[in-house]
């Protein structure tokens, strides 16, 4: 490819709204275009990149099931049938965008933000017996998501590009199975091959409503990532914050002398950060106290110390039920007779547990909500205030510092992106869709669904995010846009030098090297070698006439920098040197 | 691939809604399952030959082009730079699905039915200098157009894949030289190596509101097109039937004896249909009448005979203006005096001037709208109730039997699919969104463009449509979901047959060539068969008892149906055989 014919270029200067370190980079490079918030568009170099990864993606997934292509858009009707169309909350919708298009065609769909909705249909349209199962398809298709505030460069768009797999099985035994001795393996093969493997983690995390199986991710570590991933050396697992078992690291000092307990009026102020600047103590002596509705009808409260999060799922598997939602605006102010924010564990009433979360446990004086409106209690203990509780729990989302209860030491806690994730599904959409097949035995069972998504356009972010340096882009070998960059210096295009490149280049075409030409012999030396730098190809190629002196060409390995002249027979001559 | 491996199954009874033999072969043959109107999956099958097509359009629009990705979604203040997202009328918009994603993100975006205005910013931002220009670039992408009613299968839906092109350009000359001389060779390679390029031919068509220059449209014959194209023999050339000259033929006996005017009330009756009906005569005795507005404020009448459209284009250029509209009701009431279907070119003001188009002369007692409303004038004659016209024009749509002005002749004309359209689209985008490039003198130009689309899932669609026998699909060779359907016909996979077929398979898999292998044996032979039809490989192979007998493999092409008895090295050492 000549870049003269390649309508992008390089700039020095940062973007103006380039807001992370793949942002900044791809767009200086000229790889991806930002076309609004969250959505780029992948120019030439950036495209080829990208179309690398999904090939990789592709064929590794091609040992496992067939690819497929699904529609972007599809029927509400779908939704509806698992009340996603409402419980998915970054769900785009579709209609006509003026009154001609209207009155074309007056429907609404669905664009589509995972194809769960979409493929099952399809699925059951074709499997009736255990004789069809278990089967499994994919497909690379982009992906829509009303996310709030997009602002990782291609790490979390709006529309992203992802490989989405599907997979049906007779049990979940079956399903699961799938998951680690096939999905699995598959996943790793792919990050190997593109360079991750090194870097690419399996964290456990959450399945989610659908299933008690947790969902495996791989996480690639990144400094910014937007994950926090939790290392257990004991069982050498990874886990993500959400279910990582944790204790709180001690906060405060148990002999510290007890104050008396005083209720204070702070109008409006309900955020912990907000609470401990107006009270002037700690965030860590505030208490966070939220009330919950649980599935078989119970009420109860969770509390966490100022600064943690209550998890509800770990909430969920302490109180015994199968899932909670907060309780309304009315139901706490009927419980605690006081508006929301100000709830607190003493003086509710009875029959309301309150569940206390370990990092509440030890401190003195502490604060904590007074069940009126407006008002806090602060210098709260133990003993004196409230009956100390018998028990306290792991309710919380972890955090960095977080002490592992099996070996007693903090957790070695990382950053990472999630580049895949594998899912169980249970029989959440078989049922929404009736899709059931007929068992050995005759009987109709709904058929248990797997789901397996791996980011591909936010793989190429994480790539750029970790394999970089002050100059630009390293680009692994085999995504890289090409894998030669011929620069020749010269004054005109009859110069040995440039006829010699151009020599190169051809040779190189023949042998179905990918090489970009630098033909823009009118730029400035150092400009035009910068750009080699920030492209990020493998290999540099300066053709000059001082390395013609030498004997040769001069060629620099971008991820080490190593550089050397070599004859032009044998930079040719040997594909892999 | 095995068989049954594959999770979809041919069907024997056509689709329930399938309308249309492209949507009907390829769902039985389980290449595509509609997702609703005019949106399609494309299952494994039918995903591999829309990637072969895409790939094929791929290599040859890389030589004149290069390859990007826009994406989807893009900002609505883009197009409302040209005034397009009101008048696009098939425009499509995207917005949060429900209220937790609403409360999220309350934008909303258009959901792009063609990319000018996306890739022109993206120019914008690169191209400054007349030395930046010409370049191209193009991508193959998802469209989502808002169509009434889709009903062609995968010839015209709601969504679809295409490939669209753009170019930049100092001026129109460069613009039309670059369609002309170097997309639409590509074009004519691609549509080549699709094997469509004898059905495929090139005619001129209406250059729509960017430019005076005609556009360039691909048709392909074919039986169930939407298009109609006209065939000008003099002059070897293929027009649309919206700028193709005509003349209608002549229609009445010239020497009828002309009867009484007549004023007859009709009420609500406007349709030409209902009209001819209810009059009870020939509808080509109706006249229909259409009032316009132009842009430079006049307005004029314009009449055909019923059965014929009126050609804006046409019109425009015998009025001598740039563009015209449908006069509004009230103004229709203003000048008629009548309401809207009413109109009648007899007793209009003076100032307003009626253009009659050919189809309309040499008729007697004739009818008119009386400029009445719910009246319509019968046995009208030129001379005695309204002055023979000095001239008529030529202001129609084109229909089947029309007479070639240059050969007297009526024009040969057969049904098309547009496959591919090339537009000179001006200064429009460019000076929207004021992407203007410095010439050689320092001036301020604005930017010349074309755009240049190639449907490929609409490619795939006419490939079924035209290449198929009552059996199935026959697909070429270069774009077949495999080259190879083997069918071993045994009991047991311990079956001689079932062995020396497997290695064949094996074989083949290793030499790279694409097979299906039916291991499917517990299934009738005669639906195996016909199965192999149905789905169109190039080669099917049979292996069984009896052909091993006879001294080898039994191999049937698909498109001729010539089958003989190969030796199994014989198929396996020849990969062209």
């Amino acid at each position: 490819m000549l870049l003269s014919k390649l309508f992008t270029k390089t700039t020095k200067e940062s973007a103006s709204d380039s807001s992370s370190i793949n942002a900044d980079l791809l767009t200086r490079a000229g790889f991806v275009h930002k076309t609004m918030a969250g959505v780029y568009s992948y120019l030439p170099l950036g495209y080829r990149v990208l179309r690398k990864i999904e090939q990789v993606v592709r064929e590794e997934m091609d040992t496992i099931g067939s690819e497929m292509f699904m529609p972007a858009i599809s029927p509400i009707e779908n939704w509806k049938k698992t009340g996603r169309d409402q419980s998915v909350s970054v769900l785009f919708s579709v209609s006509g965008a003026n009154d001609a298009s209207k009155k074309l065609n007056d429907s609404s769909y669905i664009l589509n933000a995972t194809h769960e909705d979409v493929i099952t249909p399809i699925f059951q349209h074709f499997v009736s017996s255990y004789k069809d199962l278990p089967c499994a398809a994919y497909q690379i298709q982009s992906k829509f998501r009303n996310e709030a505030r997009p602002k990782s460069g291609i790490l979390r768009g709006r529309e992203f590009r992802m490989k989405d797999l599907y997979s049906f099985h007779v049990s979940e035994e079956d399903q699961v199975h799938y998951l680690h001795a096939i999905a699995k393996p598959a996943y790793t093969r792919v990050f190997d091959r593109l360079g991750l493997g090194d870097r690419t983690v399996i964290a456990l995390a959450s399945g989610g409503e659908f299933t008690k199986e947790p969902s495996v991710e791989f996480q690639t570590k990144c400094d910014n990532g937007e994950d926090l991933i939790f290392y257990d050396s004991k069982s050498d697992m990874y886990y993500n914050k959400e279910i990582v078992p944790c204790k709180a690291p001690k906060w405060g000092d148990p002999n510290e002398e007890e104050r008396p307990r005083e209720d204070v009026v702070g109008e409006g102020i309900i955020g912990v950060e907000e609470l401990a600047a107006f009270l002037k103590v700690d965030k860590q002596s505030t208490t966070k106290t939220l009330l919950y509705e649980s599935d078989d009808g119970r009420f109860f409260a969770a509390t966490v110390r100022g600064g943690y999060d209550v998890n509800e799922e770990k909430l969920c598997a302490v109180a015994g039920c199968d899932s909670i939602k907060l309780a309304s605006v009315a139901k706490v102010k009927e419980v605690t007779g006081a508006d929301v924010g100000y709830a607190g564990p003493i003086g509710l009433p009875k029959d309301v547990v309150v569940y206390w979360d370990d990092s509440t446990q030890g401190r003195k004086n502490f604060e904590c909500g007074a069940n009126k409106t407006n008002e806090h209690s602060i210098n709260i203990n133990f003993g004196r205030d409230v009956d100390e509780p018998k028990e306290f729990y792991d309710i919380k989302v972890g955090r960095d510092g977080d002490i592992n209860p099996s070996t007693g030491e903090p957790y070695e806690v990382c950053r990472a992106s999630e580049v895949g994730n594998l899912f169980s599904l249970g029989t959440r959409f078989s049922e929404g869709f009736g899709f059931t097949f007929t068992d050995q035995d005759g009987k109709n069972k709904p058929v248990y669904m797997g789901s397996y998504g791996l980011g591909t356009s936010r793989v190429m972010g994480v790539i750029a995010e970790i394999s970089h340096d002050e100059h630009g882009l390293i680009w692994p070998e085999n995504i890289a846009p090409a894998q030669v960059h011929i620069v020749p210096i010269a004054k005109t295009t009859d110069d040995e030098a440039y006829t010699e490149a151009m020599k190169l280049y051809e040779g190189m075409q023949k042998k179905g090297i990918e090489c970009l030409f630098d033909d823009r012999i009118d730029g400035s030396v150092g400009a035009r070698l910068a750009d080699a730098d920030l492209i990020g190809v493998p290999k540099r190629i300066v053709v000059s006439p001082k390395t013609l002196e030498k004997g040769g060409v001069e060629v620099k390995i971008r991820s080490t920098g190593k550089e050397e002249i070599l004859a032009l027979d044998a930079v040719l001559g040997d594909k892999k040197k």
